[in-house]
């Protein structure tokens, strides 16, 4: 038997999905909910490694093996054993060769930037806070250039070794509610940091340090895109598998 | 000179807003970071006391005595020295005998409440969970029939001696979007717990535990009304001095 399970997590306190030694991790805390939930060991593969501090409104797992608990149960029978910062919000059969990771279709990364003059402590560790005003349509204009199958070198932070940086981007929508901007980007895969340099290099380009995207594509220069804002605006909240 | 100050926090880690010697308490915190940039003791007059882990998107103090900051600096000089879960938006001079508490004309919270099947990591400590559906007309009914000028044993829990338990209801509305309810409160007063005890026999009524609130508020029981809710879900929203 193969299990999916669709998770969602508040990351402020983990050090991403991989388990680590020293760390705690949302991999690692809910493959010890489920252990002892089921009994037995468990290998759990998540659909992205996902950074420190990043959160989720979606991520997706599975694991293989006896479920000796029915999937419509299982949900709280494990949420009664995470922190309140993570839950299972759903567990279903799979057919056996489905991976998380490997069957992943397609992801969406959403990035929050408030732009209040004053820090807002309700937002606090859920949005970067960006004191000025954003040029939306200045910004639109350059996340259209940014869709499409591109070479996305230039907003990749080298590191993991890819076979290739050329991805597809298949929408890249930004949202203005009462001083919540939104920046949700969505792709058949993500480089290293690209999610939160494709963000940072619309600020940039709000802030009119950055302005010709085709010729930035081309270049393939990191340093002439924007920065990897902070991990803690960052959601993922999306996956698909077909 | 009189200052008023308008904060916004997320309440989670303080024991309120009134000082206490063995915890860390809104106006003590405040009152530190003001007193450090102002270089003289201060005394910081609150507009409510706000039970522990109740939050607020405004809240309004005052203090007098010399500024020596600038008012439109005050507030950066002063957010630079509070921790990142409490930020002072404003600071204006108001006249002499201004005074946050004695002063204020109309109050208003929040109560916010989610209704998914799962709890939510995402609302953790920001919502009450509430995981079945809510009757949002029959709450409104009730709602309705709570607003106006009455008196609010009902709902009040004892303990501070007050000369009147009648307070005017103004408005008591309900927002429901995204399986997210709130309930707006305003008033020229609150009753200690009121906010809470409100919210909480609004869910009563939803549950078919209480229907007759005219006949509720005659009784002036505060058995037959429904429980207080936890702080969590609580914000204050509004004060008004005018």
């Amino acid at each position: 038997m193969n299990t999916m399970l669709t998770l969602r997590f508040d990351g402020t306190h983990y050090h991403g999905w991989q388990p680590q030694k020293e760390f705690a991790t949302v991999c690692g805390t809910v493959k010890a909910a489920l252990e002892k939930t089921l009994g037995r060991t468990v290998t759990l593969h998540g659909c992205g490694r996902t950074d420190a501090g990043v959160h989720a409104e979606v991520y997706a797992a599975n694991f293989r093996g006896e479920c000796s608990i029915p999937h419509e149960r299982l949900p709280f029978a494990i949420n009664s054993r995470l922190p309140r910062d993570i839950a299972v919000l759903s567990a279903k059969p799979v057919p056996d060769d489905f991976h998380a990771i490997n069957s992943c279709m397609r992801k969406q990364y959403t990035y929050r930037v408030y732009t209040s003059r004053m820090r807002d402590p309700l937002r606090e560790g859920r949005a970067l806070h960006w004191p000025r005003p954003l040029d939306i349509g200045r910004m639109r204009g350059a996340a259209r250039d940014f869709t499409g199958t591109h070479d996305f070198a230039c907003v990749r932070t080298m590191g993991t070794p890819v076979k290739s940086t050329v991805r597809t981007l298949y929408a890249f929508d930004i949202e203005e509610t009462g001083g919540l901007v939104e920046f949700t980007m969505r792709a058949n895969g993500f480089l290293y940091n690209m999610a939160r340099a494709l963000a940072g290099t619309l600020l940039w380009v709000s802030e009119g340090k950055v302005a010709d995207i085709p010729a930035l594509i081309a270049s393939g220069d990191r340093a002439a895109a924007g920065p990897v804002l902070p991990a803690h605006g960052l959601y993922m909240t999306g996956v698909w598998y077909a």
